[in-house]
């Protein structure tokens, strides 16, 4: 993990740009956050694209910083300037193409978009946390916040140091993802956007079915995909509030 | 409106026991609360008898009143010491029955049950709603807050001094009522308990859908029927000091 770039934010906090191989990343820290006081960590799932996704990014870091929370993400495979994948790019011109014909999207389509995109991302999402944990300001614990929901859902199985996440149920599930959210036991808080243009929102309620987690709250509100009121963010702030301190 | 009893609680909160004509009825006032400083009130729902209700309703009303406000709350038609109507005996105990034989409740049993109730019990929560609204005490704004769902929503639709309500989607809801769901526009906040034994939850997820609020949010708990978690009452709570302060 190299550093790039270091600036300090209006509030205090503290923004770093990173690589990790070919992947670029950032960390924000709270101006109050050292080696002798450590933050709480949150990784933040988007979409893809870093620069375009920035404000809203920034916008989430802001507010787990000033609740104590280190926050990080990285780049996803095939978006920003990462290489793109021939066979993903085929995908989403299907997934688009289904979209805007207002067809069903069909099962192989998001197999083909996401399932490679899990196997690749999740173990880059680890190999962040090595470093990221390896951080005198940084400790334990971790959470996961946001989408792709398959890359949370498998995180959260395979990845015993992540112990809450805030998942996004903003894209389409692989069917076989249904099967390892029946393994996910920590405690989930699932948003989901009631109206939302680009996802199933019965598969939604399927997946938060699914999850095997003892504790799992479902937050559904009003609006689009990117109209996810400030309070259900509060909420989801809270959520970790009670999980990872 | 006659007051039959005044106690102060140990947390300074004001309870009163009270008569409406023949319905028996509590009011809680936070100690706080007077002439020159008005509580908005929050009509307390559920879903009859007021005896067996009581734990639960104070641990609520003690809640509302950390938080500044009133709560108050009557007996339904046909519960507590209320005369019984044969009518809905006899529908619940044909409810009972199919529960047991765990088959599908039917149409005509809920409406023989809900509609009736829904018919008397809402003009008597206005009538309440004017006495208590009289009181120096007590001001506006008004919230309800629980079951019976049907209730709720039938007042939330004819009761223009209620602005925003916390429902509980625990009870069965006859078809009639998803027609008036769409005329609620009032912000919302709808709780459901995942796991509910004595509850639909396709036909709860269906009347969320239906409401006509531009701001609803439903919470989704895992557990049974009295397993609301503490942080999805201080959810609730939240969503009231937002709308009713």
């Amino acid at each position: 993990m190299h550093f790039t770039s270091e600036q300090r934010l209006d509030d205090g906090v503290i923004e770093r740009e990173f690589t990790l191989g070919e992947i670029p990343g950032t960390l924000w820290t709270p101006g109050s956050a050292s080696a002798s006081t450590p933050a709480p960590l949150i990784l933040l799932g988007h979409p893809g694209g870093l620069d375009k996704m920035y404000p809203r990014l920034v916008g989430r870091a802001r507010h787990c910083a000033a609740d104590g929370f280190a926050t990080a993400t990285i780049e996803l495979p095939g978006s920003g300037d990462r290489p793109r994948s021939a066979a993903a790019e085929a995908a989403r011109a299907d997934l688009r193409r289904a979209l805007q014909a207002g067809e069903p999207v069909g099962e192989d389509i998001v197999d083909r978009l996401v399932l490679p995109l899990v196997e690749k991302a999740v173990p880059e999402w680890q190999a962040a946390l090595d470093a990221l944990l390896s951080l005198p300001a940084i400790g334990g614990p971790v959470g996961y916040s946001g989408g792709v929901i398959s890359i949370g859902t498998r995180l959260s199985v395979v990845e015993p140091r992540i112990s809450a996440a805030v998942l996004f149920a903003g894209s389409f599930v692989p069917r076989a993802l249904f099967e390892e959210a029946r393994q996910v036991t920590i405690p989930l808080h699932v948003l989901l956007q009631w109206d939302d243009e680009g996802n199933d929102r019965q598969q939604a309620l399927d997946l938060f079915d699914a999850f095997g987690s003892k504790e799992k709250t479902l937050h559904a509100n009003m609006g689009g995909h990117t109209g996810v009121p400030q309070f259900a963010g509060d909420a989801a702030a809270q959520f970790f509030a009670r999980h990872l301190k």
